[in-house]
């Protein structure tokens, strides 16, 4: 990513809604740079881009570490590249932030659907906060949403916030549980059962079929039972096998059942407004950090108050107030 | 909890350190509020005990679901109780927000070290950030450390963000793996590796034993690769059986001589004056949240940008600018 004054972002942007793949690449570095002036020309790239999104079915993908989400994701994209659909492949995934990711990374995954012409996979932006990796995958979804593709998948880490902040950028998640691990059901949290829309539990293969089978029976139940409701809108609960194919298809059917119900009811665009609320909320915070970050005298008052906590002199809630107290004086002081 | 008049810090703070158990949950409870009027009544309970903390080994346990960490817990708390050691277990599960917790909820684990005398228990705080679950768990700790904890034991959700948070809040992080799962260490996330001070791994008995034996060689040996060190210096990495009990005690011996030989070094002191500054930093974040959510200028600022947002008129970037525009005006504006 070169210096912010040589970017063209109105022509980065006509190249990105033309395809072009390395167009797209470094439209999202743009959106995952940290840098200051980086972040004013990615506000004005995605506002290029913005009237030419909404075409594409958003699908978060879920579940515990050991679910098979990456050998699911990769036969899911594959069939669906198959079938002419251009898929984009997203993740968040803080913990990357540490080291890049999971020992298995991001490059030796997916490999077959990472080949295919019509698939884009970006592993998640690492070094970030939570908050700041959700920004950027929502914006780099929309910037493959603006460039084409018409499937994203959004992958996450699949414990903690994360699914919360994925289920918040996506029209549809799908779960992935597994069963036959002997503690059955231990992994899957009360909060995963109660953001899927389509839930399937995979690795239905071999001596395994019929541990799913009754998994899924069992989710099914549990689900009826969080949700209170009688049959009728009750969530989908599939077996499936990522490794040989089988119901992959059919889990994907529920997948586009579900958008298409919410799409013809008014429910879709409902969510979508909504999730821009909370994009717009997330912003303000951002950048309320970033009035912090750039403060003179709330870096100085700061400086001050971390020699007085080394001390003992100041306890860290009163230097967190005169840290903020220094950010307001030099606010008010400074011209409007 | 009563009104924030009726609180008699003074007299709480006093309780607590007299090791009065009803006291200490009330005193949680009180740093766990949402109210702002809580909030201050809060900081001055934390400034009265702050003085009397520092006294026990604040130990993390981290690992991915399944490793059989509430298991180990228990066995490790029990023997430290019998031991004579009084102990707290606190946790850090930020997705107990959105329902209360993993389907074996917290109440239903640890039954028989939550009654044992000389330990107390207390789940993750719900219906929070993950910034203010690790506020709050932080601050609970050294609650509990007032009221005379020798060992506080921090449990973590085991992936994403929360483990980064409970590092910042502990002397050693102690990381549960277990072997045999077929997929072996698919679920170690190189972060997790990265942090830990002791790893173990669990489930090393019956038939399993073996293969945990070997899981444990391979972690030591990835250890060794990603820190580049020699065998000096290196992470223990042990076997053990929460289920059978064997083994807790030598992962205890790594855990203290690992706080040991950072505290005659002087690492521990500077590792804990280093987390009283990200301490503070993060009642900074949380100060300026609240600052946001009280101005009126800035509620009144984002209902119009809402409906432009809902019209299509107004990025979700620009709309944040103006939010935070009327807030500085506001500022601006007020008496300082």
């Amino acid at each position: 990513m070169g210096g912010a004054r040589e970017i063209d972002v109105a022509a980065l942007a006509q190249r990105v809604l033309a395809g072009d793949r390395a167009a797209l690449a470094r439209a999202i570095s743009l959106i995952e740079s940290t840098s200051a002036a980086h972040f004013a020309a990615a506000e004005r790239l995605l506002a290029e881009v913005l009237p030419r999104t909404g075409q594409a079915v958003r699908v978060g993908i879920t579940g515990v570490p050991g679910a098979g989400k990456s050998t699911f994701i990769e036969r899911l994209g594959l069939m669906l590249c198959e079938r002419g659909t251009r898929v984009a492949v997203l993740a968040v995934d803080p913990s990357s932030g540490v080291s890049g990711g999971s020992i298995l990374g991001d490059r030796t995954r997916m490999g077959r659907l990472a080949a295919h012409a019509l698939a884009f996979i970006r592993p998640s932006p690492s070094g970030l906060s939570l908050g700041g990796v959700a920004r950027r995958t929502r914006e780099a979804g929309l910037v493959c949403e603006a460039a084409g593709f018409r499937v994203v998948l959004v992958e996450t880490v699949g414990v903690g916030q994360s699914e919360t902040v994925v289920a918040d950028m996506v029209d549809c998640v799908l779960g992935l549980a597994v069963a036959g691990t002997g503690d059955e059901l231990q992994g899957v949290k009360r909060g995963l059962l109660e953001r899927v829309d389509v839930l399937a539990v995979n690795k239905a293969d071999g001596e395994n079929r019929a541990a799913a089978a009754r998994a899924a029976a069992e989710l099914a139940a549990a689900l009826r039972v969080l949700r209170g409701g009688g049959e009728s809108g009750s969530t989908p609960v599939l077996a499936c096998s990522a490794a040989t194919g089988e119901g992959v298809a059919e889990v994907w059917e529920q997948v586009e059942r579900c958008v298409s119900a919410m799409r013809s009811d008014g429910r879709l665009a409902e969510r979508r407004r909504g999730q821009l609320v909370a994009w717009m909320d997330a912003l303000v915070q951002e950048q309320l950090a970033q009035m912090l970050a750039s403060s003179n005298a709330a870096a100085s008052s700061r400086e001050r108050a971390i020699e007085q906590l080394r001390l003992g002199d100041l306890s860290p809630g009163q230097a967190a107030r005169e840290v903020i107290e220094a950010l307001t004086r030099e606010l008010r002081a400074s011209p409007s």
